[in-house]
């Protein structure tokens, strides 16, 4: 029983189930178009921590849901978070050469395959929710769930407030506004899927909500930390590049200490919000300890 | 009642109702972030012949479907085509700056904002068919079939095959190929998308997927004799431009004469499809000789 497993063990049981799932769900190169199915795998396969699919199981855990059934949301949320890696890195946005220690898609591909490869891993995303082992009514909430927190006012939206608040000093709340939107609403999407494959109560998905919010915006600040203090090599991306770029991030923003500070803060809220789940929120407590404290 | 209207006045009615439907699937101006919206606006409204909304609406017509019900997959298939001519007109593509007569999104906005509004309108689409006042085992299935249309094995596959064959010689064959991808998934879909909305069965599904194969490629080969024939100013878009790139074209490799030839036993072959749905494929058939007639 996973539930006997260590919280490592655990994340490593999940991390290679979701890129069996994801292989399995990914066009192999057999199938025509090779170069971009080739590039599709290139982007979403062997690297990240896989943050959002271990959202997802440890939510779907809440409710026992099983695994197998967990692995379609877990899948289709990596899938667009990974599309969104290749389209953030393009030069007409962040022009990034380095992503998880490899280059980044454009750069080992080209760009036009790049922008393809974004596309259809977005469609086939939606594509994995439709084929999803659970009932028709659950399958329409995950695809809307998840439609509203990539468009526009989700993540592509939050992206498009952080390109208009490049080279521009931006208050705190514009700030928190930005992050909820650009990484915050694919992670609230994380839990919210998990949730919903599980078929959670208007009340526990209201816990879950609470939850999901703290979690986007204490990822986003940790990730800010990360920025300034890791190098290059460990982080696997171009270090202290939010800084170079003059982008707002919270340490910019509060300076190191405060942000460290807010940090502390959004895990004890997140903490607070996983109370009246009891025991079923284990693993989602160990995954917000895990959030802060991980070095890379 | 429509049926009495004229093809002339019923093709007008749709596209309005179209327009009036899209406006009310996309967020305002006055929601944030409010350049990417009117940005998506730009490039949704006020412009196209909106083909595959009305081969949607024709389609529902066959099994009594209400145009409110069949305005949902209108919109959705509609999004799709949407953003993949803001994608397709990006530089590190077709590098396009005139479309519908009207500068490109990319030159009207800027490059990043347009792949914004691509990624943003292929969400929305979901989105708006998993809003569909149809049950959900419906919606799931229109969900399904338009990811599939839009994805690697679809349209964006069908792009990454025209990208690779730029500036070769190809066989008739992968022509064809290129083109059920590229064009004649999309072209499909709205029609299926119809049927599946009014709840089609099986034989009825058989029927109109055959028909809605024909017409995806005879709506490409009077494309591309367009291209040759047409000018700047009629077509709305740069003309003869397939020839400067030196893509590969039903005109190109088959000569004018040949292709015509081509477009006239397409259209036999999706009128005798037709033929099995007796009065309701009344609109389909009309759209049929509106896609080889129409001179822009």
């Amino acid at each position: 029983m996973t539930q006997n497993m260590s919280f490592p063990t655990w994340m490593g049981h999940i991390q290679q189930r979701t890129e069996t799932a994801l292989q399995s769900h990914l066009p192999t190169k057999a199938v025509s178009p090779a170069r971009l199915h080739d590039a599709m795998a290139y982007a979403t396969l062997g690297g990240g921590k896989r943050v959002r699919p271990l959202l997802c199981q440890a939510a779907g855990l809440v409710f026992q849901t099983s695994e197998e059934a967990l692995d379609f949301p877990a899948c289709a949320v990596e899938m667009i978070h990974a599309y969104s890696l290749v389209h953030d890195d393009l030069p007409c946005m962040d022009d990034d050469t380095l992503r998880r220690g490899k280059p980044t898609c454009h750069v080992e591909f080209d760009e036009a395959t790049a922008l393809l490869v974004g596309d259809a891993l977005q469609s086939q995303a939606f594509q994995v929710l439709a084929e999803a082992p659970v009932d028709a009514v659950r399958k329409v909430e995950m695809i809307h769930l998840l439609a509203q927190a990539s468009g526009s006012r989700g993540m592509a939206g939050g992206q498009a407030i952080d390109l208009a608040a490049t080279g521009k000093n931006i208050s705190l709340e514009e700030l928190e506004f930005m992050h909820l939107h650009k990484t915050g609403a694919l992670i609230r999407a994380s839990v919210l899927l998990g949730a919903h494959c599980g078929g959670a109560d208007a009340e526990a998905l209201k816990n879950l909500s609470h939850f999901a919010n703290r979690i986007g915006l204490l990822f986003q600040v940790v990730d800010d930390i990360l920025d300034v203090e890791a190098s290059t090599a460990t982080l696997g991306k171009t270090a202290g590049k939010d800084a170079a770029q003059n982008k707002s991030t919270y340490v910019n923003l509060l300076g190191l200490a405060a942000a460290k500070e807010k940090a502390a803060e959004l895990r004890s809220q997140a903490q607070a919000a996983l109370l009246p789940l009891g025991a079923g929120g284990q693993r989602l407590r160990e995954l917000t300890d895990y959030i802060v404290e991980r070095s890379y």
